[in-house]
């Protein structure tokens, strides 16, 4: 998907939701788990009833591996699905991959051909080798892990690697160098005003998928105010459990509907 | 398995190879291509042929979820496969995942649970609550990425973050207190001396899992000189295409056995 094309359905939703399916056996309503594929019916259930509301799904592929086969077969239902379904949604595999050139270009088939996601997370750890086969991809986008919202992030990605910069703004400096922002964003899992304007000052027009509002407890306004990209809405704010489980009941999705609009509500304030 | 068990096995088989099954359809013989399941039967044909030099398999992620759902079942019949009638194997799954603390749980269940591997790769990029999930399993092994053999590590691997250390010798020297060396081994991708001597001042006694022998032109003698480790041959050192596609005719096992025995020869002298 062009990034014209993303910001043509922010603009038209006025929504930057991403919703997360984490989608868990163990966490989804009873009723479903006697039909073939209760992940696949639970998630096409969700993106039915919130498409009006997202401009983004993401998969979180370990979700999906526990599953072993049958979780890889409802992520091939799902991810067709969304696209056949609502063609205009923007598709993100939540796998966190990467690594040496030949391998990246087998991970890049995965998810860009043989699953037809839009965009692929990435870890930096490796370095350029390991992100530039993702980009022989016209059209498809990598998302960067750069800042992090777990208490590991503390470990390596808030080292001072030199008198200027962390770790995590080394990533987002370096990284643009090896594409434009036409074909990468960043994980940003910042909440807070001061790091969002940090990741401002160097990546000013990337967009940023920021993980840790709703369930984690991260203000969406905040977000909104400081995280916006210099020339447009350059954001997906993602929520997953705070929209999925809004009810674990009969009224599951119609619940994961109520959950997304509000988010929607705090959002369109922002959007022009 | 337990280290004491991998450590028996090298002194018996006077080897500390891993094959390194990056198994790709278009590498394969062609005359596999007509079996039900070609990317199995050339795995089983090669542990096969190479189980008497080889202490470990390692199958590159990768290269199964490229070819989709039927890479899956590959992937699951390989490690069924190897678990069963070679138990004295170690099983590597090379996936070099890592997430925040519920979803790396779900990585473990996927590779230690449903895939029935000893060991799985990890980016250390997260940090500590991304590695901690896989620690819950007993006889499990996590190899985290510390030195990669690939260019793109000099973009952060090398990076200066104090006076004393670059990142990747900040991620062996971290990460050491999180779990011990019964559950944690290093990916250390250095064919030389100098690098070798730098990990082993870190990490004396890890194991280390040594990829860029053979095809890629490092030598074994000098891994197997300057990285054992102060109380046994603590190292896995890894062939991939040197030895699963020495050739690509029908002789395609033997010749891999002989490229196995080849490099085992070059190890036996070093292990007492």
């Amino acid at each position: 998907m062009k990034r014209s094309a993303l910001e043509a359905q922010i603009r038209a939703k006025k929504s930057v939701l991403c919703v997360g399916l984490d989608t868990d056996l163990e966490k989804i309503p009873a009723h479903l788990l006697e039909l073939e594929d209760p992940i696949f019916e639970f998630n096409k259930a969700i993106i039915d009833a919130t498409h009006r509301y997202a401009v983004a799904y993401k998969p979180n592929l370990a979700f999906y591996e526990a599953e072993g086969l049958k979780g890889w077969q409802s992520l091939v239902r799902t991810i067709n699905y969304l696209n056949d379904t609502y063609p205009e949604c923007f598709s993100i595999a939540d796998a966190k991959r990467g690594d040496i050139g030949n391998t990246s270009a087998r991970y890049a088939k995965a998810f860009f051909e043989v699953l037809p996601f839009h965009a692929l997370t990435i870890a930096p750890y490796m370095g350029v080798d390991s992100v530039k086969p993702f980009l022989a991809y016209p059209d498809k986008w990598i998302i960067l892990l750069a800042l992090t919202s777990n208490p590991g992030a503390a470990d390596f990605q808030f080292l001072q690697v030199d008198e200027q910069a962390q770790l995590f703004e080394t990533v987002l400096e370096k990284s643009q160098k090896w594409a434009t922002d036409e074909e990468l964003m960043f994980v940003v899992g910042a909440t807070k005003a001061a790091f969002l304007e940090r990741v401002r000052k160097i990546a000013p027009n990337h967009f940023l998928l920021v993980p840790g509002v709703g369930a984690q407890g991260g203000s969406v306004a905040e977000v909104m105010k400081y995280g916006m990209g210099s020339e447009s809405a350059a954001l997906l704010i993602n929520s997953s459990r705070g929209i999925i489980y809004a009810s674990q009941g009969l009224d599951f999705a119609k619940k994961a509907a109520v959950a997304a609009k509000d988010l929607q509500k705090d959002m369109q304030g922002f959007i022009l």
